[in-house]
């Protein structure tokens, strides 16, 4: 079978560390996404025409899409698979926010690393590509999969090992709705993870895991009251929120609007609200803005919900 | 409504701490279980007329049964129910071992709260009866539900918050069958308690908290393999299988044998194996008991399975 001469991957942004979930459980979400085209050229290697923002490196070594992308070939040429001894070109197009907490870096390495797999004749499992997007993640943000995996699989995503690589879809709830604000503030992930407690008490683990395991419950069994009740995060959200002038304005604004739960998007500074209404999410929105507009930051806030697809390709010239 | 003169309750034995589950997530196993049966009588007050073993004590200050029947008296009180001028008496038929790690002490609670809750009309709530039961728990072994919630309520149980209380029931999976193993060793539960570390590093918090949700994730899934894989216990296991010798050799019999994961039913010595077939949990039960006889433990197994029914309650006299 030939390969194509072009593919085209689109990746969801995502919920990292859903509520409790740090490290373990992600969401993607609709609508903003990164989108890679990948196509064979002449230079040997892998080489970034079109970053997707002025502040990424051009640099396929510091970009997480190329790092993605050089992590498939690779994984390619060791399971066998013939690769094309020609180069490939990446062109990357942002539609995520940078530094934002909406799975941004993640998108970039997923839609790299499957617009290559699927210019290579799609060699690799979905576990492969998982294991060659963790390789960027983990060179750029952090070695998780929380963003990745469902920004690849779309839904819900429990990561439950990473070493073997043991990914587990979760059901998403009908009617389950997201609000993402995102006040005008910076949080270097580096920061954000640097400020995370090395050790916790056995009382907050097992805390922590009862809210984890009822997320995955109320998923399955459609009780978006529980799944409310289960964000709650008493690891990452209390050592990130000092970090976060505003966060826990808006996010009393939000309960106090009828959200479900709400909690800090990745390492932030988006927030993220769970709501079950259309009408509450808009409000929900709306207050979250006014509490970081108060605080003396401007928010843009959106009505999302899950998306359930994941990563699209295309691909043509076959 | 007159009140019954006489209510029996029999309440199964369960696994607490399923796997990684410390304190939050426990599972009813059928077979064996405490009996109790409730009587008015002249003496004020809970008399206990027979404590059901020779080791346990008669003043109903000290045994689990009488402390939770106490706790349903004084809760139903305070609802304003019409609880008897009259005393109460209890008899405990004990049919799970003492000090086994088979939640003994929670189905004695439990069996004692459910008679006396339906001796006096049955005025409380589920969660009021886990609360009675909890009184006692907490007295003889630990504040913890993941043994008395699935005593109650039969099936796997998830315990989210204990304050407030929020008990989530989880399916059982088809086919799932339960190997216990007792080596005749003791282990006391405040040593077995004592051994567990106050704090735990991060990455094991996380992992732990994927392990308990992966089980959920199972059972909602019908994956026993997956469940098998969850059984990874980071936090009581290693703390606790040093006190208990023989314990690392009879899991590896086990997972040899095909077992799907082992770990410690409760604060032990009774082990726990997972298993999908009778043949292979016959043979896991066979290599469980050599492994423990070559350590020089007589060790008693039976193959059983989760109990779906909870808790079963008889009245006469009405």
């Amino acid at each position: 079978m030939p390969f194509p001469t072009r593919a085209t991957a689109f990746s969801p942004g995502s919920i990292g560390n859903l509520g409790p979930g740090l490290d373990i459980l992600g969401c993607a979400v609709e609508g903003a996404g990164d989108s890679v085209t990948a196509e064979f050229g002449d230079m040997p290697g892998i080489t970034l025409l079109e970053p997707g923002h002025e502040s990424l490196p051009s640099d396929p070594e510091a970009h997480a899409c190329a790092i993605a992308a050089l992590a498939v070939v690779r994984a390619a040429t060791h399971t066998g698979a013939t690769t094309p001894a020609a180069g490939i070109t990446l062109r990357v197009t942002k539609g995520l926010p940078l530094s934002a907490g909406q799975g941004g870096s993640a998108a970039s390495a997923v839609a790299g690393a499957a617009a290559v797999n699927a210019l290579i004749g799609a060699p690799l499992s979905r576990n492969a590509l998982l294991a060659a997007a963790l390789v960027a993640e983990e060179r750029v943000a952090g070695r998780h999969l929380d963003n990745i995996a469902p920004s690849l699989m779309g839904g819900i995503v429990l990561v439950r090992s990473l070493d073997p690589i043991d990914v587990i879809p979760i059901p998403v709830p009908d009617g389950l709705l997201i609000v993402l604000a995102s006040p005008a503030q910076r949080l270097r992930t580096a920061d954000a993870r640097a400020a995370l407690p090395d050790e916790v008490s056995r009382a907050v683990a097992l805390h922590q895991a009862a809210q984890v395991a009822g997320i995955v419950a109320a998923c399955f069994a459609r009780d978006l009251p529980l799944l409310g009740r289960c964000i709650d995060d008493r690891i990452a959200e209390p050592a990130r929120a000092a970090l976060l002038p505003g966060f826990s304005a808006a996010k009393r604004a939000a309960l106090d609007s009828g959200a479900l739960g709400v909690s800090i998007s990745g390492a932030g500074p988006t927030a993220f609200a769970l709501c079950d209404t259309e009408a509450v999410a808009r409000s929900v929105a709306t207050a979250m803005c006014r509490a970081y507009d108060e605080a003396g930051l401007a928010c843009v806030a959106r009505v999302t919900r899950p998306d359930r697809v994941g990563t699209r390709v295309e691909t043509s010239g076959t």
